[in-house]
């Protein structure tokens, strides 16, 4: 049997008590760490699976499926998704050669950002089309997102970012020189996804949003450190939200239930609550 | 404390391992049970967790929600909703109400249909606004998800629609004789749902869909007896897609690695299934 089990967004204890079963009873178990991470390394799953987890890298996945597959037919063998298994599109390969090979599949779903940014207080069933953006470069810029978001606008539907994180990316330079070295990992904040944004509104000047449109940051869904804030795109340009995983809401028309909770995530409310924080520190 | 906790899609072992240690630790615990439910009964999560679980209908969550939260500043509650925390929205006003009273809350999230759904194999990017189709009544024929589908077709875009079900609803008659006698639970069927679709389309004509529009109907996502059957509408309009829960998801432009993974769920691949598995069963 070969297990997808989506392992949630924060931590280790994320995983289903379903999903634990399978792990504890596979031989082999991997991680696929290319399209999301955990916000644990991989080190505290071992410890808390008391079994040993091989990361698989997009090249493995896409080379080595056979050697993944294994013996699946007989045995059991986990591969490991961070959020839910179909939140990314990139094992679906793998499950397909399962398949093909005659090897049961079995998903074990969990919470992915497509469900869990409803905790920013904007509805889920309000949300349009979802986007990416990616990192832009010198020479590549892509904005096709922008017509998305124009359209979800006109419909008054929020619109959910999912901002680029570059994991084992070869660099051009290695690339150039026929020998990959890899670039460190890199996540797109809030803060480079609003400036993409403003850039593409200034360029393209439909007016599918403007610095003064609400937007809500959401930082660690999930953890402990998770972090909330509501503001106009211009407000979100300047806070810090922390460490990764950040994603971006542009907000459609709100409801006045989404205005009441969302009140709690202010720039305003924030900058209190950072103040008390502060002052709280003080004291100590 | 408020936990809020999902319990995602199934069975007592969807619940994360997070879940599982907030309920353990509560003095209390109830289940909110009138927007969705869990495919098992009441009694397998008390076994699960070793104990009390207190049904929360509608009315108790409403009206004696400072009952729920007595004494969670000081001590544990867990209230648990199927799915994500975040699917519905009708658990928002308790969470304002702690929050109000000084009460901390922590929410922990798990796999909703709203993400789940991408197990049909349709990306879940290319969904557009989710929409709810109720009941229809000889007097109460509501239609205003046809705009929706719509406005989601004309930009290719998926549609994922809710299926009504009605739990602990007061029947019309105990209500005009002010004394309350509650209708048995009933669960649409995606059958039904795509009957009420059709009598839409006839009577506004727009051409959101039709009879030939590709659809994939998803039952029991998450459970063993999980059935997903894609075809037309008029050909997915006699399967049988067994006990509830059901839903379904009308489809935008198809992308090829969408139709080759909604091949192995096609009406005629489901009915080989049926006629294998009755001919296993035949040589038993």
């Amino acid at each position: 049997m070969l297990f997808i089990v989506g392992l949630g967004l924060a931590d280790e204890r994320d995983i289903t008590v379903k999903g634990l079963d399978a792990v504890k009873q596979s031989e082999r178990v991997y991680l696929e760490a290319y399209t999301s991470l955990l916000l644990v390394p991989k080190e505290k799953l071992e410890e808390f699976y008391g079994k040993e987890v091989v990361v698989a890298d997009r090249e493995m996945v896409e080379m080595e499926a056979d050697t993944i597959l294994e013996g699946a037919k007989e045995r059991d063998v986990s591969f490991l998704v961070v959020g839910d298994p179909f939140g990314a599109t990139t094992h679906t390969d793998l499950e397909l050669r399962a398949r093909s090979l005659g090897i049961p599949v079995r998903v074990i779903h969990n919470a992915s950002i497509m469900n869990a940014v409803g905790a920013c207080g904007l509805q889920l069933y309000r949300f349009g089309e979802s986007i990416s953006i990616v990192f832009f470069t010198a020479t590549w810029r892509p904005d096709s997102f922008y017509d998305r978001i124009l359209a979800n606008r006109r419909e008054g539907l929020h619109t959910l970012c999912l901002l680029d994180i570059k994991v084992k990316e070869p660099s051009l330079e290695s690339l150039a020189r026929g020998r990959k070295v890899y670039e460190p990992p890199r996540f797109m904040t809030i803060n480079t996804a609003i400036e993409q944004l403003l850039e593409v509104e200034a360029a393209r000047q439909q007016g599918a949003y403007s610095p003064d449109t609400l937007c809500v940051g959401v930082a660690r869904i999930g953890s402990d450190t998770q972090r909330i804030v509501a503001g106009s795109m211009q407000q979100l340009l300047d806070v810090d939200y922390g460490p990764p995983l950040h994603s971006l809401v542009i907000a459609g028309n709100t409801h006045p239930i989404e205005d009441e909770y969302l009140r709690q995530f202010s720039v305003a409310a924030a900058a209190g609550e950072a103040t008390a924080a502060a002052a709280a520190a003080g004291q100590e």
